[in-house]
């Protein structure tokens, strides 16, 4: 199988490091969420920083979404470059950008959007309140991740903040993102962490002036989890439209719900190792790794292509992606080089039919940082 | 310290994460490299990868410099259109790239200069043999780090890839990179590790059948601590450039050479946690971690800017990188978000003053992945 995907992947014109898109898996995966969002009647507000692309922008089109979440004023741009008019930046305010975000926020409201900020200081809600233009300002809210936000009980501050949202500013509602919940492993962790959650959002929002503040949440694990996301009003997932090796050990996904993955040529053969050594290093997949249950810290792992029934070896057919060969993992990632390598009983089998030149599928530990790394997503036929 | 730095920086222009570059400081470690080269009379072909600039390209130029090393094929275009005409990809042999490699390698020696390759196998050997223009073929050699070439004692394969480099291509000698030198700490065991190189490098060399092979030698770590490099031919160091704290902790450099930095806007404050904010994360600084002798994992170090006895407040005259302020870690990064904490009782007096909106200097772990994920580097006045 890994022989059939090396002559597919070459056949498609692929000679370096290259991220490849399963468009059916993404698109799966971008339906069901649509889906659970209109069951749970709350707006669907996906983050775009995993893809940044517009050609995956357009994906979620298709499914109704007309409002999304970034992470930058660069990246609110270039959507708001592509038709976007409802933009939430879901990246703390920085002052020494105002007058960008001025620009967008006017950009914006004359094309009848919107454009959202993030703030947890009165400093920031004040510069926010003293735009021209309408903004959203949504109060980031720490729940328990400790990153960034005015705790939930700090009522005081809740409150301070609020007060600046005045003038021009629409006060929209309190913001989290629960980022521990990738610290966890298992659906019921999971559901413990949104649980705990939206009790603290609702706590943080009665002791409120402004009963009326929307709740927006939003990471993947819990929104792919909890089946019911009604306690909240939005939700703002990114990652779950391609997911990744992280997830699937989190608990978020299936193996059959990976969509993104890193095409790297095979550039050195070691058997005397059991190792081959690939063009796809901390510059193309990043330096993020995972632990498995033995211990061992691995960059990605190794893939596939399947191929429909109807197309024959050597066609350039329809193509998705396919399993994950956990037997053959990246064990070391430099600048440039991945080191893949498997158990010295699997190697002949495995990988002996390697040669250099050949193209292998590699799953990434984290696909936003991998498509960051590699602007140019191939999208399979 | 940190207010004046934020104001400088603030007058710059700058607004968001940026890599930083004291020009004083670059240039006073490529003109430490070259001399020790000089000194050493061996031929210096500095690694490009680390910064991946024409500006500073020139300042290579300056001292001397008339060949360079590279880390892919992509680079070797880059830098060829910049002027640059002997230049050898140390990287292997990646037979889909074969007729950019073609291209290159005619339009170099039409210019009076030479592409060097890298192989480890028959395979690649035969297909660099193949090329119309002549090449420089190096034979990446393994003399203990176990990523990528062939054993040091592995005899029968040195001398069966050495046959296959005839026709118009030239067998230039033995290339290694003793990336082990990463994991050792202090001046004695690199030294060790540059002195077991060198002697594997020689065994390889007596084994094959062309003793005029030359020896190309290359990590940071050995060429900063080694004081005579002469037993080499060529050394291709390219961190040293910048180094870094990884280099750092090594024992490579001193704190005075550190040249790259990371500016990083405030934009949370959490007093109440010891910690403040920044935009800058893992698509900024790369997720590289250090681990310290507590135990702890960092992923940068609070910086300063340094300024003449003739700059005064507020006046925009020359400044360059200075200290570390090592009582003021990155503690965690995400995508876009670094979180940058110091012990209790420091907080108020190191990181007190601080604003959102302010910019501080951030000391990354690892410049190269730095400088790659951040392309455009501003220089200090």
């Amino acid at each position: 199988m890994l022989k059939r995907t090396s002559e597919y992947l070459k056949a498609l014109g692929l000679t370096g490091p290259t991220v490849i898109i399963d468009e059916t898996g993404a698109r799966a995966n971008i339906n069901a969420m649509a889906d659970k969002a209109r069951r749970s009647h709350v707006a669907f507000r996906p983050h775009f920083k995993t893809h940044q692309s517009p050609v995956i922008g357009r994906w979620f089109t298709d499914e109704g979404v007309d409002r999304i979440t970034v992470s930058s004023v660069r990246m609110a741009e270039q959507f708001a470059e592509c038709g976007w008019t409802d933009i939430t930046i879901a990246f703390l305010l920085n002052p020494l950008e105002l007058p960008r975000v001025r620009n967008l926020a006017g950009y914006l409201d004359r094309r009848g959007g919107r454009l959202g900020l993030t703030v947890d200081s009165v400093t920031a809600a004040r510069m926010a309140s003293g735009l021209d233009a309408p903004v959203a300002v949504w109060l980031k809210v720490d729940t328990g991740y400790g990153r960034t936000g005015i705790r939930w009980d700090d009522h005081q501050k809740l409150q301070a903040v609020l007060e600046q949202c005045r003038g021009t500013t629409v006060a929209a509602g309190l913001l989290t993102h629960s980022g521990h919940s990738y610290e966890v492993r298992g659906t019921g962790r999971i559901t413990a962490i949104y649980d705990e959650t939206i009790a603290r959002m609702n706590t943080a929002r009665e002791s409120c002036t402004h009963p009326d503040l929307a709740l927006s949440f939003g990471d993947t694990p819990c929104c792919s989890v909890v089946d019911d996301l009604s306690a909240c009003d939005e939700i703002r997932p990114g990652n779950f439209v391609f997911y990744d090796l992280m997830q699937l050990q989190i608990g978020s996904c299936t193996e059959a719900q990976l969509a993104a993955a890193a095409v790297c040529p095979v550039v050195g053969i070691y058997p005397e190792r059991n190792q081959v050594v690939l063009h796809g290093g901390a510059v193309h997949l990043s330096t993020e790794s995972l632990q498995l249950e033995d211990g061992r810290k691995i960059y990605g792992q190794l893939g596939t292509l399947e191929f429909g029934e109807s197309n024959h070896e050597g066609d350039l057919g329809p193509a998705g992606l396919g399993q994950v060969l956990d037997k053959a993992t990246l064990v070391l990632l430099s600048q440039e080089h991945g080191v893949l390598e498997c158990a010295p009983d699997s190697f002949s089998q495995l990988l002996g039919d390697l040669e250099i030149g050949d193209l292998v599928v590699v799953w990434p530990v984290h696909s936003c940082l991998m498509c960051d790394l590699q602007r140019d997503l191939s999208i399979l036929p």
